[in-house]
């Protein structure tokens, strides 16, 4: 979550060199995990300084998720002052939250007081209005004010993201001056790549990457090398669009600015990445029909959080065994319908999901709008007609010698051919039709694809079978 | 791709403004879209000069692929050199391909030596080896030695998205001379945020970022404030792995070493960006049964690319239906069983495929390891039972009630309940096992998840039927 870049940590560099703490699979070596147990068991404060407060943030967030959770709280009371508080942004929420609520709020404030603002945010955001006041009660005033003017920003937006340690000089100060001012000036932010120029009244004027002024002479003004922000982030834009500019415009780092245009914080990318990854998953989970569950999640929390997907799915699989019962004179007579059944149902819901995913994909990466929606829509077709063509062929010429049956085969080629058209038809058109109304297709396309899917399966094949046998 | 960070584009940033050329949905606007036709059509090399030329990389690739195909060269001829090659970076495949097939290798080669290397080989690694050889032989020798180097590491490797520009001072220098360096050197890369420190035989020594060396003294060596590269990235890595390491370290760029720790170029996190979002995006096509499609493909291309995954499918669909013709006899007795049967197999699949794809989805962030595995397991297990026990309870009510039989009723309960615990247990552990054995678990879970739902969810429910009913 913070500090961009590795940070100067002398003295157990080597001891903290990620190899030591990781085996080949990436997961952390038991015999370390083992160690670091005794050493909690008998309070070796000296073991733990020197082994665990020497980690990354992110090696110390791996660590607190994989030791006993019992061991979590005694741990970081025992690294006292040496906790790097930054490393509870990297644990799964619940675990967080555990531990954070077991904390005394005078622990929290003191290392609260010590890490990144966006982090400082992180953390506090999920604790109750209570908690969060008696913490924010027990910070310096600037800090106090800072964080919670980050804090008043919606949820999921730039402002509740940012940093608010930023470098800002004046547009008339030249290169060397600004040089001299960084030298001297002790209260500058963990690390940076660029600085921004501002007027007296904190309106965003331009901004300087560190290259350029490495480059330019000592007299040389910096208005003079400045550029235009020209993607400032409004502190309101939610966090997911400001990703989208980060990546567009290959960005470190962007200006947050208020409704004034006053800068209030700068996003990085660091943060960005994490935004990136955490929307790539939540539409791989809502594919799959899952919510916002995380892996230390407990047995009736994922419960419940996956009976509504799992209750739609009931009602539509009713509804396509009602289409089935319409049938029952046709199936008595001919059972072969009834094992039949599925596979056309089915290819059809394998058919729809593929194209549903491309869309769904191709929706929440932009590249799929009215310029090429049409086009896109016609390919799909095109593809339906193409596959269900192969399948239908394949699937009529086995069912045909299977049950010693030619209209059987030519019955279930029909079906398979009608279902996988609706099946592209209902993959592409599903999702469009729910972005264009503003819901999220990665959500509730499934349902209704493979609603589509199985009642058209069914019907075609059954139908069919009825008429041409006249049952 | 490339230039971290936005350019300075003096004159016409104005014009250039992204609000000027997408609308509210993040679509180029249908106006400009116009404007830039006619222009091309009347051979208008002053318009595009000045409101195409003047688009920043990834607007300019999103023009290209708005306009109509036909349109393209035209446009990028009539830019001449005035277009900028990176674009073609931000463009699908094939229409990248189709434009370079198109290129004449002279005008190619030019535009090649204008970009940065990873760049240069991003488009070059997809020409055929005539071509690119052509092309390279046209180049100044040391960027020809350059894209060499870079194009001979292995496809998706670090080497081949590394940056062969970069800054690399001897740790002797002082801050001073480091400084005056820059300001006089010409050649230095487009832009950067930290500097390397090498021996004479280009072996890494350390980094430097370029905020520490602002806070310097002039007289301070650089030895004194560099730091060790904790996470130099082999050339050899694959580009997911060194993902992987900046996302864990929050890395801005990493220094790339050959086998024997020579300095050979820079991964930027720009590039980096992409590769989390290719890799997220490949999870999520796959677990969808997609292959490696682009939204311009052709109609057979991606016919084609569907028909294996379809085909798989097909043949557990027999599978299936396989086990369904065992209970023939039961079923021509009591037809309710062909009605509620597809119930029972359809929930089992959406509740595997619920686990699945958290299992999947944890093994690629690597969040599910040895450590939490076996507890994972226990907890799926868990949530399968609850769920089954909560499903089995209303679809057995509703089906007592449907065909007023309470052994319907409760055979279909049963059968619920026994395989919701199927599909708990193989949604986990089959992505555990294909983990294992070292196949991607994406790629092949859903198929055999689902046969485990399918053949489970009609032996149990139709197995107990002719059990209990004795048929």
């Amino acid at each position: 979550m913070t500090n961009i870049d590795e940070q100067v940590r002398p003295g157990h560099l080597r001891s903290a060199e990620p190899d030591d703490i990781y085996d080949e699979d990436g997961s952390i070596r038991s015999d370390f995990l083992a160690l670091v147990g005794a050493a909690i068991a008998d309070r070796d404060v000296l073991f733990l300084r020197e082994n665990v407060a020497s980690l990354h943030e992110s090696e110390l967030g791996h660590l607190i998720e994989a030791i006993h959770p019992d061991q979590r709280l005694p741990m970081i009371t025992l690294l006292g002052v040496d906790f790097d508080m930054t490393a509870l942004t990297e644990v799964d929420e619940s675990i967080r939250m555990q531990i954070v609520d077991q904390m005394p709020n005078e622990q929290i404030a003191a290392a609260i007081g010590e890490i990144d603002s966006d982090d400082a945010v992180y953390i506090l955001e999920d604790l109750d209005q209570e908690d969060r006041d008696e913490i924010l009660a027990q910070l310096p005033f600037t800090e106090r004010v800072r964080l919670r003017r980050a804090l008043d920003y919606p949820e999921s937006s730039a402002g509740r993201r940012m940093q608010t340690e930023f470098v800002a000089v004046p547009p008339f100060w030249t290169v060397g001056q600004t040089i001299d001012y960084m030298r001297d000036e002790e209260e500058l932010p963990e690390s940076f790549t660029q600085i921004f120029v501002i007027d007296p009244t904190f309106k965003l004027l331009g901004v300087v990457n560190l290259d350029r002024i490495l480059r330019t002479k000592r007299m040389e003004k910096i208005e003079g090398i400045m550029r235009d922000t020209n993607h400032p982030i409004p502190a309101e834009m939610d966090q997911e669009e400001a990703a989208q500019v980060f990546e567009q415009y290959d960005l470190l780092s962007a200006a947050v600015v208020d409704e004034s245009g006053r800068l209030v914080g700068v996003l990085t990318i660091d943060d960005v990445v994490d935004v990136i990854q955490e929307e790539a998953e939540e539409d791989l989970m809502r594919l799959g029909g899952v919510g916002d569950e995380e892996l230390s999640d407990s047995i009736p929390e994922i419960s419940r959080s996956r009976v509504s997907w799992l209750l739609v799915n009931l009602l539509t699989a009713i509804l396509a065994a009602s289409v089935i019962s319409l049938f029952e004179a046709t199936i008595e007579q001919i059972v072969a319908l009834a094992v039949l059944m599925p596979i056309v149902a089915g290819m059809g819901g394998n058919a729809g999901s593929q194209t549903m995913t491309v869309t769904v994909r191709a929706l929440a990466t932009r590249n799929l709008d009215i310029h090429n929606a049409w086009r896109v829509v016609r390919r799909e077709a095109g593809v339906g007609l193409i596959n269900g063509i192969v399948f239908g062929l394949l699937i009529g010429l086995f069912a045909g010698l299977w049950f010693h049956d030619v209209n059987i085969g030519g019955i279930i080629a029909t079906a398979m051919l009608i279902n996988m058209m609706a099946a592209a038809i209902a993959g592409i058109l599903i999702p469009l039709l729910l972005d264009k109304i503003g819901a999220d297709p990665a959500v509730s396309s499934a349902v209704f694809v493979t609603t589509v899917t199985d009642i058209t399966g069914f019907f075609a094949f059954l139908g069919l079978a009825s008429w041409w046998f006249s049952i």
